[in-house]
């Protein structure tokens, strides 16, 4: 993944962080996804005033992918709007993870500040890593290991 | 809405069910959303190794409407691939109706079954009256109260 | 189940809303679950800073049943602060559905406004009639078809 | 936390995970929360048919804490039945650390195996470093400082 692949992503998802539906905290956070051969999906924060409701952006952005066939991911970009950005909380970690051990690979996972600039990368197997997830627990995955889309 | 518009709807519903991540119970679902404005938004149901993660075809299909910026909907057909289909759960009818309250409406659905033939049509108001959603919470929702996609 | 279980299980939902955890909308609720034999679970929101975590007191409470060995239920009463009180929501009732298809029973819900009084009752085959379940997905439940607290 | 504490909450989570309530996979998880003053609150896996729905063990052991008024926890023990055992999820380590910033404090993982016996330690903040929480989000948390258990 190169310098001016990684500016393009972070960029939609930063984008994607305009459409966030957020009646209940006024945040709004976006993610960009993009597959093994570059394709690009993006998800905003979608908030319900149930808990356990409601989605962050980059489960969005990957329930997104799916919904196109394409399971196989190289990276994601997450917008949120301070000077520092934020990581995926765990619970996006778990499910960028989960895509991670389908396609056998390691995703990156690129910081964007309320800047748009890249403050942080990493990968999701260095920020959580070991995860069980659908390989750890004996799951069939033939038929997601090419993208459709 | 008319019966080309149903059924086109319906359709939709179908083929995105092919796309499904289902390595837990593999039973494909799909929906497509309609915006008022007659656009059409497709999720798959994506399944997770962990309780309490992924997510139905009708919330992805919705959290890919909002990241396209459409907040207000008018019909959402449920495809589930057995001779009767499925009624949205609970969850979905939740988020689904929290949408109708934004765009101080109703929603229609059409249940598909595995034929693809629309077998029973209903509303979100009819199927989940009188649900808690972000105007009863005293949010305020004018941002969404049009399309922007 | 009769009028003085009722008043007990609203006093008990009103009381467990007090250790609610709601750093997010300061509003507190609470549930009070009974099984078929009349012990009571009991269950408050828990809020996250992130969508789609935390759990509404009803999921709560059945939570907090099973981890006892409690899977069937004849009652919850579901208190929140307002006048007219509020009904579950749809997520709610889903997995009061569930474990109603469980108990192959449907299950009473008792409404309970801010001073404690029952103002709506209601069970949830009526509030979510005809919803999917571990039954119609053919999952063998014989387990769970005796309490074991 | 002594050699006997530590031991104490391994059982107490293998014995939780006997309750679990495993209808789609059958794998029984159990987890035991420690408060700062040594109560023990457990939780077992609860499935949904539902994607989204239903819980962790360690998530439930939370909800059930927070239900009798306990916020503050030093350790959480989790039992999963394979040799290895397993980590906690990202999403359940999300809410762990999310209580660990109410508290203000770290928090102790124990995982447990098949056997019952403890083959790894950790804490949260080792395991999701820097995740977004209440105190990042600017809440107010005075009121859960104290456990009132």
């Amino acid at each position: 993944m190169n310098q001016k692949q990684k500016l393009m992503l972070a960029k939609a998802a930063m984008e994607a962080s305009k459409n966030a539906y957020h009646p209940v905290t006024r945040t709004a956070a976006g993610a960009a996804l993009m597959t093994r051969e570059g394709s690009v999906y993006t998800g905003c924060n979608v908030q319900s005033v149930i808990s356990g409701l409601g989605c962050c952006a980059e489960r969005c952005a990957i329930y997104n992918a799916v919904a196109h066939g394409a399971y196989n991911y190289k990276a994601i970009a997450v917008y949120f709007p301070t000077k520092n950005g934020a990581k995926p909380c765990g619970a996006c970690l778990q499910l960028i993870s989960e895509f991670a051990q389908v396609a056998k690979t390691d995703i990156r996972i690129l910081m964007v500040n309320n800047e748009g600039r890249i403050i942080a990368e990493s990968t999701v197997n260095k920020m959580l890593p070991g995860a069980y997830g659908p390989r750890t627990a004996g799951k069939k995955l033939a038929a997601y290991e090419k993208n459709r889309d």
